[in-house]
């Protein structure tokens, strides 16, 4: 594991930068990659970065960047944690990445060499570290960048992965010309009418269950068809049922093609969701996990409450 | 105006200290009265906040706060803009208020001494500044009392209140030992059921007016009852119709006692509320603000569309 001056030393000795990011690209990634990208081409080399697509609320992130041609010489990856996550870049890149950068504290990605902080907030916030250590004038557009990637990774410094290091981050970014207020907005004051909808006909499923300790929310292939929503607009529900008061184990239930359910949990207290999805052939963190469960609507979620009842 | 020096020897110099805050008391107002309250106590003084009620979410803020008994000399307002902010308080103090504490540009409460700072994000903002000033050891019971009346003023860092001094003040209170993830999780990740049954309930009242550029939710005295939900659980209600992708205008209508309704108005873009709100007779700031119009509910939000509709 390289450390933070090794990594600065490491992208101002080569060249011909493409920066890859992970697969369903979220602020993090793309943040952290349009930044890196940004500063390297400040320093007089090329740089590119390759993205599965970028969703258009995220667009502004490309403001400043440069399009360059060039053959590329060094593969860097930014917030990528395994080789799974490169999507539709793993048979062009996979073995072939020189330098990852990460802040998973679970990162298994195949790399020549690595710096990963486990205790960064957010990729973005080693990126700001780097980019300081290399004498990069931090510019509007990177500090948008980088405020995009540790907003969005903290849920705008609510999660318990936001320390002191973020917020004293955060307010330079703010004095360096990022447009907070606007970027904000964006990521978290915004939804769409059809989201709003949805919301609404969620509300409706809200079912409880273990005496008001487990709380299970659904979507139906229907209920999207109906309300003419796509997969972009189911952010966040999954956090709906969570945040019920008393509710220990929140449960959001998604139908997809193929007869079977995606199952989003999440849990309070001690209640582990990787072991409760792990019942379920699933996994993931302690406080959020998930799972596959074939069958219809009522025969799945019968399963989920046998299991949040065995559980709490 | 005083300065910031100038209220720390005041102070320093009194005693036997009373502590308004205002009525349906925010965190901003308990944060800053009870962070006060323990301060004078550590300098020695005898203090307490006069309140009208505490939500229990809030009770966590009395902790370290020593329970006195004196008669009082000295009576401080802390986050009251104006004299009818004052609520059942206002028989016992009004006119009788030595210093006022407070962020609102549009303060015009009766006090024989102010300092008000309209750039700050929340008086608790204000207070953790007084405090260094005044020497005070900022003990975690403190530092969750400042964190809290920041983080509910500014939405988490979300609002555009939010500076880098605000962040960075966080940034201090978290490393002062501050339980930042408990409360953001109190303040923003936790709806009581009732609460969930009334957004519920909501989304079916949203009407759309000038082109989508305007969405007006209520609620009735009756969906109160119905519900069973108190004044406590309205809060955040406001946020709802702005955050609609397109929405310009944002109106929450809540029905009252005594054939009015309670207005409140959210902005985006240009528009200004507080202008909006004029028209009514009310005010506020630019893109929050607030008028009571009485009335049945369909007059009241025609009066509403056509004020939007010459607005946009």
């Amino acid at each position: 594991m390289m450390n933070l001056y090794e990594v600065a030393r490491f992208l101002e000795a080569h060249d011909n930068y493409e920066i890859l990011t992970h697969a369903y690209p979220d602020g993090d990634t793309l943040g952290s990659g349009f930044a890196l990208c940004m500063a390297l081409q400040q320093k007089g080399k090329n740089a590119r970065v390759i993205t599965t697509n970028v969703p258009s609320k995220f667009l502004y992130l490309l403001n400043g960047v440069k399009h360059q041609v060039f053959e590329p010489d060094t593969i860097i990856s930014a917030d990528v944690a395994a080789d799974g996550l490169l999507g539709s870049n793993t048979d062009a890149y996979l073995g072939k990445i020189d330098l990852c950068i990460d802040h998973h504290g679970s990162n298994t990605l195949t790399a020549k060499e690595k710096f990963v902080d486990r205790y960064a907030s957010a990729t973005c916030e080693i990126v700001y570290k780097l980019l300081n250590r290399m004498n990069v004038r931090i510019t509007k557009e990177i500090a948008d960048c980088l405020y995009t990637g540790i907003s969005t990774d903290t849920g705008c410094f609510r999660y318990s992965n936001t320390n002191a290091d973020t917020l004293r981050i955060a307010a330079s970014l703010m004095e360096l010309g990022c447009d907070t207020a606007a970027i904000n907005k964006a990521m978290f004051e915004t939804k769409s009418k059809e989201k709003i909808e949805l919301e609404r006909a969620v509300y409706d499923t809200i079912m409880y269950c273990a005496d008001g300790k487990c709380a299970i929310i659904y979507t139906t292939l229907d209920m999207m068809k109906k309300l003419n929503i796509g997969d972009d607009e189911m952010e966040g529900l999954a956090s709906i049922p969570r945040q019920i008061e008393g509710v220990l184990i929140g449960i959001t239930m998604r139908e997809k093609e193929g007869g079977f359910f995606k199952i989003s949990v999440r849990t309070n207290g001690n209640i582990n969701a990787s072991d409760f999805c792990a019942k379920f052939g699933g996994g993931g963190h302690p406080a959020a996990a998930g799972c596959s469960i074939e069958g219809k609507l009522d025969d799945v979620r019968n399963k989920l409450i046998k299991a949040a009842e065995e559980t709490l």
